[in-house]
């Protein structure tokens, strides 16, 4: 089967924002053995976007065409739509209930371009959209199926994971079953030296690699009769991976890192409590992350200055005097002091330069992880690169990280 | 003069990397006055590439394609333009000394493909590249024209800037200028139902809305043949825009809403400090991003449990047993408690119930913001819908809008 993404939107055809959506798509299409020989952007105009749309079909059996679903006289693609089949446009009462709910509990007013939302082409398969109001849909014609989704990748996403697989499985004569590896504290670079051979010589189960900020995944693909059939060689698979690199593979699927530790603090019965300086309550907000942490997590405190360092967390005057606030010293001062004053187990602390401005011996970059534990405090000592945001995010990260591999040993 | 963008590569096709080189390109013709209708994507595949061009070339005067210049037999953007123009491969001396010079630099030898580099169309404008090793080249025939670029952004991006802006200069007739509104505190679609009659009327200025997490931003775009003439359309634009929808302009342009609040902070000498419950370091976080806010920021509180709140904030037993630690009176002793412990002029408290599960009283999304400013102290009710996640970063948003208004009159 062939197919084609169109992405709709001015915002991406003048370059206000980068077409991540079309990556996305064609990355997963690609998993589900769909082949993709075109990307189209097109701006918010029906006529172009109907040429694109002709087009399309012209080259390919699927299209698939993301955003320009809102509200907005600007948004057409699903009008575009209803002239492309020569459908009539039916209200779906199950939407518009929906978009109802969510304007009531946020107070809003629904407004009339909100209520066009809930038109689909007759005969339409609806796709949910359980993170906005904007629902997608799934056509059907002549061999032809258009598939419309909403341009925001927070809805994009889980969207396309929940509806457009399933849906686009049926195009498939047998089953693909995939599975994520979560990998943080090493490249993506490096990962694909690691297993280059793995990668290469494997055509099923296939295995791709992603980069995403600050950590990568790996995804096991295998095509198979039936999901034992497929499970087997993905764990075959998954086997040999972790030979190589497992010490770097912190979780599997869609978890993020904070809730596999939420799990494993609440599991073991732990509690934590945060002291921050360069993250600035970042990691407090990412630990936070995991529903029903607070069963573990007591508090955080953000000292950004040395005196909230000292009153705060019983930091020695002599210590930030003699080594600095930036310092291991400091940071395992910060960890013990924030965990003795909540009364937990552990205690976590970050401390450093995040930019954009170095001091004389302390450069843009440069952390210290502090972690206490049932007495034992430690620091470590990282020097990220990037910009603020990056260096922070990064020092969060590794902070989560080293407490997960130190409490799975408890 | 109108124009497409063509990208090149299997691996933008398949969804390896994400493209901005599209974006790119297409943000800086739209600041010289070039318009793009469509970009496309396309793979190494000859047959497929020369449609993509063919078609291209129907639809606009310029083609600009991007990526597939490098020394692989893979690399067919070039020999596919020959075949398109019916042009003759020639060798260029000059950037062939320039390769081998390179080559001879980096002590690697110099390969058959990489000499397939220095070739260009007979008669072509040849762009030099200063950072890598393949050149571009812009081909002019019956008054079409077509750019070919390399495509790392490294070297595509200062090659366009130092050869291709001065080449398409002749392009160009008028210049276009545009401002970014930003917007907190009101939907998209409520936004264009307040300003629909100003959006429909124009064609210059433009006024386009975009949405994004949590905010909105409205783009006036004006064309004219010089920067002051661009400027005064726009500015008696901004003008009736602001008569309608003003109090909910935080900012312009780039900057995020963090920026405005650290710079309006610092620039009013005020010191800030916070204390979280259902944000867990959240606000901190954002507040912290702004370079330069720690002569403001003082200090933050993540205070999860109720031992916290009161030992931490000095938050009354009390308060918490009459009205809750999700209430109005808690929110504002928190408020005050960490402004006073900080010695600062604002304190800003959160606490709610970002979810998963609500309690008897307390639903999912409700939280309440406490402000404390030199001794005046309030607390507002918020109900904000989505998940965990949505409503931490709208709380978020809504305490450093409240924060804003606030002392902007200070």
């Amino acid at each position: 089967m062939k197919a084609e993404i169109i992405a709709v939107g001015t915002e991406i055809l003048l370059g206000d924002i980068v077409n991540t959506n079309s990556q996305y798509v064609a990355k997963r299409l690609k998993d589900l053995g769909i082949f993709v020989y075109y990307q189209t952007v097109a701006g918010d105009n029906e006529e172009r976007l109907y040429e694109a749309y002709k087009l399309a079909f012209k080259r390919a059996d699927l299209v698939i065409a993301i955003g320009g679903l809102g509200p907005t006289k600007d948004d057409l693609t699903k009008e575009t739509a209803f002239k492309l089949f020569n459908k009539k446009a039916v209200l779906d009462e199950g939407s518009f209930e929906k978009i109802k709910n969510y304007f009531s509990c946020t107070k809003r007013k629904i407004t009339e371009g909100t209520k066009k939302q809930a038109y689909f082409p007759k005969d339409a398969v609806i796709l949910k959209n359980n993170h906005g109001t904007a629902p997608g849909c799934a056509i059907e014609d002549k061999g032809k199926t258009m598939i419309l989704l909403p341009g925001p990748p927070k809805e994009m996403v889980p969207m396309f994971e929940e509806s457009v697989v399933p849906y686009l499985k049926k195009y498939s004569d047998c089953i693909l079953v995939s599975k994520v590896l979560r990998i943080f504290g090493i490249g993506e670079g490096q990962i694909v030296e690691k297993i280059d051979d793995i990668i290469e010589s494997q055509t099923n189960p296939t295995v791709a690699s992603y980069a995403k900020e600050n950590e990568a995944t790996l995804r096991i693909t295998a095509k198979a009769g039936s999901k034992e059939e497929a499970d087997s060689l993905i764990s075959l698979m998954e086997k040999k991976i972790r030979g190589r690199i497992g010490k770097y593979i912190y979780g599997e699927g869609d978890e993020p890192i904070e809730n596999v530790l939420g799990r494993l603090l609440i599991e073991k019965k732990l509690k934590i409590s945060a002291a921050e300086s360069c993250t600035g309550g970042l990691l407090s907000a990412k630990i936070i992350n995991y529903p029903g942490i607070s069963e573990s997590f007591m508090e955080g405190c953000v000292t950004y200055t040395n005196e909230a360092k000292m009153r705060r967390l019983g930091v020695r005057k002599e210590t930030i005097e003699k080594y600095g606030a930036v310092s291991s010293q400091t940071a395992k001062e910060m960890a013990e002091g924030i965990a003795k004053g909540a009364e937990t187990d552990i205690g976590v602390s970050t401390t450093g330069n995040a930019g954009p401005f170095g001091s004389e011996d302390k450069d843009v970059g440069l952390v210290y992880i502090g972690l206490y534990i049932r007495g034992k405090v430690e620091a470590k000592e990282f020097h990220f690169s990037g910009d603020r945001q990056k260096v922070r995010n990064r020092a969060v990260m590794e902070a989560i990280f080293w407490i997960l591999n130190e409490i799975k040993q408890l």
